[in-house]
């Protein structure tokens, strides 16, 4: 297929025409289709329908140190769990606070202990006139919401293959003291997949923040999501990293398991150094006196141990990967060569990301909606709900069946077509 | 028994002898007992564990209405939760907000976001130079303990049988545009186990407070925690009350089945007014994506309704109710008519208070303590933890088996008698 950019008028013209009619047969379909969010798809729940059976009436729910995990108390998380998640996370398990269903909720949380009392003894940034977030982009829409929230000014890094843009990074850190913290998903990034390099990781825990109360917020929410066997993104780890750069502080590391057991139903974790997890306590000790134990125990009991939740991972992996494949497969069939569109390859997480040419990412976006599937809203990876160049779209391929999943990927394709030649057409 | 108040120097002396030779035969005992902290007992939590069997690896877990309770979603809970809840707290299903496994942190997070964001619309609280609360004392510590986080000045109201002084909550309330919230245990109250009179909850929905943001923060924690069938404490309720009086919006009503299912593994709800919710769902949809639903389909699923739960909670009434009447037993028969305490008699909840001659409260927790037997710390009923009068003390006979409540009780009875003779010896 010729590319779209070296067609002429009339071949554009001819080709829109073709397009617009497959497009009002997709609408005559009435579809209505769902790649908005991450959101496990049934047969993905479906593998911890176990979890139900592994509490029973009958069932001691005692922890190995003996604690009942239906009373009160153990704030910061029973030891067995601490014990799986620090696995996960690749932490040592007294590195680490146990929370309830929601890493979100954690980071929010975090975010709001430091506006109101400071990071570890510093000015509550409530009292500031001025702090600022860098945010990788194009990034997770949530994470930018909890900044906006409170207030904080946000500042676009541009995000490579590699990860944030790190001489960027470095440079307005260690400049700008209101520069508080930077919102990172090193591995399998949302949106685009990628995963940090050795080199980037290192150059973080290196970071000489012009603020104390500077803190790195890995988001490391697809910690063991991979798509492949052999095939696997590999991370420094950022603890570790940290301490060797003597830097032991620097970083807040958030998981949960909410892509691994339940969606809403999991248990999420904040790893982080001896310091900064005394200085949280603080503000938990008065925030709650536990969460739930009994889920806690009861992921234990499931998983039993890293192997079994890794094994698990391979059960997820097997779902997810034929939609991952297939979309990429439309892609390149559909859009490969028009030199209309980029998109990303990754071997893990739960989203490809596309980038448009400039300015029609939110018709696109329109336009697939107008036919019955709805899309990551354009602009929802950026800051504020504005991306500069409107290009870029998210695909969240797991949620629908995969036959469901077909049809919406060809119509975004479609769909970016149409919008294309729009562009091409108005220049 | 004479009163020791109207005994001379010698006859104080020789009851003194004797209770030390008493208090170290205990002491000769290596006793290890609790009755600090308000927690179900065993046999409690046992009457709960027909709900790890409720739902299992075969069960559907989609909702009435359709929703898949194992993924995200549902801001607010899920419908036949709130219904639950909502007959448990005596309001409308459409006013309220399922939220995780703890009402206290409910009640964190409602202080938090006033703090950062304000009340519906007001001045964010850190803006301000002065915010205060009262504070009903004797009271909850944990109230206590987040207002002090927040830096929030705290105002004593001294309780009575009927409520807290509504003649001063009212004077400071319409006076003061600083004071922002009241703490109340309305039902049981913690630690005296009041429950408030109905004119008490009126004058409530009529305060006419100088901030328009100001709220009562009515933790409902006993609402439906009796321990009789026939003699129940009944509540005027608040919402309803509010609304009647034109003051829709005064209150933000707390509740959990923390001490119905399992502490730590339940489920929490706040009732407010529709304007209040939707100020507070600002907040909350930037803070998570949703609470754990899942566990809200498996208190509905065990409970099945209002009167399922009803049923469950005599049984916990069966197990509390004899230790509450060996407390009282104890109580009367050793220091009844000696004029050295007072305590109250309480129709439900997990308290029973007791105030000493001034000046003794902290000195009996002490020697209780050097006998093996841990109360709640005196002073931890006030604000600060300051009780201006050092007499009162909080009683929790949940938790220990009936045979070491006796000899708990006992020896507080004894620690109360020695420090009273000092006391008096002192003068």
């Amino acid at each position: 297929m010729k590319k779209y950019t070296e067609m002429t008028k009339e071949e554009l013209l001819a080709e829109k025409a073709e397009l617009e009619a497959k497009y009002r047969e997709y609408q005559a379909r009435n579809l209505s289709l769902n790649m908005a969010r991450g959101k496990p798809c049934v047969e993905q729940l479906n593998l911890s329908m176990g979890m139900m059976d592994v509490l029973n009436a009958d069932s001691d729910l005692t922890c190995d140190d003996g604690t009942d995990c239906r009373n009160y108390g153990v704030l910061d998380g029973i030891k067995e769990a601490q014990e799986l998640l620090a696995d996960m996370m690749e932490v040592p398990s007294d590195h680490i606070i146990i929370y309830g269903n929601s890493s979100l909720n954690v980071m929010f949380d975090t975010v709001a202990r430091s506006m109101s009392h400071g990071v570890m003894g510093s000015t509550p940034w409530s009292k500031l006139d001025k702090v600022k977030f860098l945010c990788p982009v194009p990034g997770y829409d949530r994470h930018f919401r909890i900044t906006e929230y409170f207030g904080i000014e946000m500042i676009n890094i541009p995000m490579t293959p590699e990860g944030p843009d790190m001489d960027m990074v470095e440079k307005l850190v260690s400049e700008d003291e209101s520069i508080k913290g930077i919102w990172c998903v090193p591995k399998y990034s949302n949106p685009q997949g990628y995963s940090y390099s050795d080199l980037t990781v290192r150059r973080f825990a290196r970071l000489k923040p012009a603020a104390k109360d500077f803190r790195i917020y890995w988001d490391n929410a697809y910690t063991i999501h991979h798509l492949y066997d052999n095939e696997q993104d590999n991370l420094v780890e950022i603890l570790a990293e940290c301490k060797r750069a003597g830097n032991p502080d620097l970083v807040y590391k958030f998981a949960s398991t909410s892509k691994i057991s339940f969606p809403g139903s999991g248990i999420a974790a904040l790893a982080s150094s001896n310091n900064n997890l005394e200085d949280i306590k603080e503000q938990l000790g008065v925030q709650t006196i536990g969460h739930d134990k009994v889920n806690q125990l009861r992921h234990v009991r499931f998983f039993g141990d890293i192997h079994g939740m890794i094994e698990h991972m391979r059960k997820h992996a097997d779902i997810l990967r034929p939609k991952f494949e297939a979309v990429l497969e439309i892609l390149e069939r559909e859009l490969g060569g028009l030199d209309i569109g980029e998109w990303t390859k990754p071997k893990g997480g739960y989203f490809i990301s596309f980038d448009s040419l400039e300015g029609c990412a939110k018709d696109i976006v329109a336009r697939c909606k107008k036919a019955g599937v709805v899309m990551t809203g354009a602009g929802a990876t950026y800051p504020y709900g504005k991306d500069p160049k409107d290009s870029n779209i998210r695909i969240a391929p797991s949620y629908p069946p995969l036959s469901d999943l077909i049809i919406a990927t060809e119509l975004f394709t479609l769909c970016v077509k149409l919008s294309s030649i729009n562009k091409l057409l108005s220049k």
